[in-house]
């Protein structure tokens, strides 16, 4: 095992009926900034809620934080914070809506260019608005960590960063407020915890059974509910509820603690959606099939532990084993009705180049746990994504 | 699955050569008191390094904290406190110098009698002193809860509390700190965190498989690991890592948020060390198997499910099954080194009658996850574990 630290002092407030908690997590004299996406907190009800909850408390509500979260959009908040002179903000949404939070609550006291602070992944935050969040759409963990990706379109840059400083106080997770997700998002969120989680376990063995475990479980969960989450006529609460966890669990620091981590797949898929406006989860679907196939040797071990134990796949020799358990990857993606190629976007060999381009100018060309997916390897994986 | 929240604030800084962290985690200014248990921690030379991480750093060492603190020597401690004007706690040692060190902390600025803190529970604790700890002894989890059990040897009263401003600031966990420990204290350790996970998990489904698989995560590292911690010539780190991680996570909030929780074998347990000073994995061996047995028809569903993912118990009538169940947790427990009976101690079925007086004196009348393990129930158990 690694060493390692864990901490992670976000408080997590799930179940039914949880946004009226609000009135006691939210300290009594904030000034609040309501952040959201489009229109379906409004029309689901979930923001009547929230304001309901905020009582007499002085609130306004910044709508229009896009997917995959602007850069723009972002300082339009950030100069709202200002000038309206609130002191905490309230993300109502998915993780886009949470990572824009989190860049606004940095960017608000930074001083200089705030896209610095995308430049040094963070490592320049001196202090940060706090913030607290009510989750409605599962799948990017960021309601319970401190890391966020922000996007500038003029460039074609989706950048990472985190901080110390950019834990939630607290996120509210009530699974009844999924209800309304349409069946892709719902897709999308078991695909993204599923990635989320194969990044930090899919790697090389270093004795560490109970993060491996723990790894399984998450991954085992999302193979069982997956495909229930979209048959069922109806929402099942309980499903709900375990992909709404999962989602968290996936990415709180708690599986990666002591275990090599990899991200390459999650590097690769952030320059697709920057230059083509995939969904995040989807470029993760592309990627992680023909990633895990190029790394058969490196990922040898974990590759027939996870074929058997995920997938029960005992029969057959190695080399058979591991394609089989790579299939049965792409398979579940598939049934989650995620297409696993490039070609699903209508892009060909022509869109490589751009890609690895983008890779480089982002120093991304030492990725992998073992520092070894060159831009060349990224080549290969983009290849046979085709 | 149930709703829950889930808060866990403590920093753990895991792995080989950590303590010289401290010289970061304790404030600069710190006014610090190190509590320890016995001559081990000095002996060890784990005083040493911790001392010298401190620096410059104000401190003294109070030592003779003893396994299942006492209230009386606690007191000396926050008189010391008081006295010194010590302003950060460090606990260098397991569950007991932690457990303390959290009591120290509130009774420290508590107003009125500081067994009251035990009366209530905790509830009235309105402030504390911050503290953090250097686990040396992995089995309770202290290192990352808010919970504390304090004994009074006067009346025989070994009582828990806990409070939100209780959670360790952070905690070093070494494991090569573990490498000293006597066998039968590494015995307590594994099935002490195996306990702590069964009051958890072996219960009633509420359709939590992601808590499920968590939980049986543990156990399965557990069983994997427990028989090799004692046969291993030389201590194996990965194998001691597994186990300080595993105790740690076996009882910090996250296996048992969204489910029911049982705890009757604890809340008996602590009556037998109280009343016979037998230590406390060991009483928790002695009234788990009997308690599993006497609440078959509650427990039916999870003590299957138990069976099938744990013991790998597939074939037999369900009766066999479960019988098969607690048969293999018994014989755990046996193959640990630990009885499982009361006679092992010498006890009879005279020792009864003081065990259920006790409980009723402590409010202990309606245990466990359906609150039916009454006093004639817990008779019963102990009955059944002579």
């Amino acid at each position: 095992m690694l060493n390692f630290d864990f901490y992670n002092p976000t408080q997590i407030v799930f179940g039914k009926d949880r946004i009226a908690d609000l009135a006691k997590l939210v300290p009594a004299e904030a000034r609040v900034l309501i952040l959201v996406g489009g229109a379906s907190a409004e029309k689901t009800g979930t923001l009547a809620e929230v304001r309901q909850a905020l009582g007499t408390r002085q609130h306004e509500t910044f709508s229009g934080i896009e997917p995959n979260p602007g850069f723009d959009t972002s300082m339009q908040a950030v100069q709202k914070v200002r000038e309206g002179g609130f002191d905490f903000l309230l993300a109502v949404g998915g993780g886009s809506v949470i990572d824009a939070a989190k860049f606004i609550a940095a960017a608000v006291p930074f001083e200089g260019d705030a896209w610095d602070i995308l430049l040094q992944g963070g490592r320049n935050i001196k202090a940060a608005l706090p913030f607290g969040a009510v989750l409605t759409l599962p799948a990017t963990g960021s309601e319970m960590n401190n890391g966020s990706v922000i996007t500038r379109r003029d460039i074609g840059a989706k950048l990472p960063f985190r901080s110390r400083l950019l834990f939630p106080q607290f996120s509210v997770l009530d699974p009844t407020k999924t209800y309304t997700l349409p069946p892709q998002q719902l897709a999308n969120g078991v695909v993204d915890a599923f990635v989320h989680t194969v990044e930090q376990y899919l790697t090389y063995p270093v004795n560490a059974p109970l993060q491996d475990r723990f790894a399984e479980s998450l991954l085992q969960t999302l193979v069982d509910i997956g495909p229930r989450l979209l048959a069922a006529p109806e929402p099942d609460y309980d499903d709900r509820a375990s992909l709404m966890w999962a989602a968290t669990l996936a990415l709180n620091g708690l599986i990666g603690a002591g275990v090599p981590q990899d991200w390459a797949t999650h590097m690769m898929g952030h320059e697709l959606t920057a230059l083509h406006n995939i969904d995040h989860a989807r470029t993760l679907a592309i990627v992680l099939p023909a990633m895990l196939n190029e790394r058969r040797v490196q990922k040898r071990a974990k590759l027939l532990q996870y074929g058997e134990r995920v997938w029960g796949i005992r029969s057959g020799n190695d080399e058979e084993r591991i394609t089989a358990a790579i299939d049965q990857t792409r398979d579940f993606f598939e049934r989650m009705g995620i297409p696993t190629r490039l070609g699903a976007y209508g892009l060909g060999t022509e869109a490589i180049d751009a890609v690895i381009r983008q890779l480089e100018a982002h120093g991304m060309t030492q990725l992998g746990e073992h520092r070894d997916v060159t831009p060349a390897v990224s080549r290969r994986v983009l290849e046979a994504a085709l």
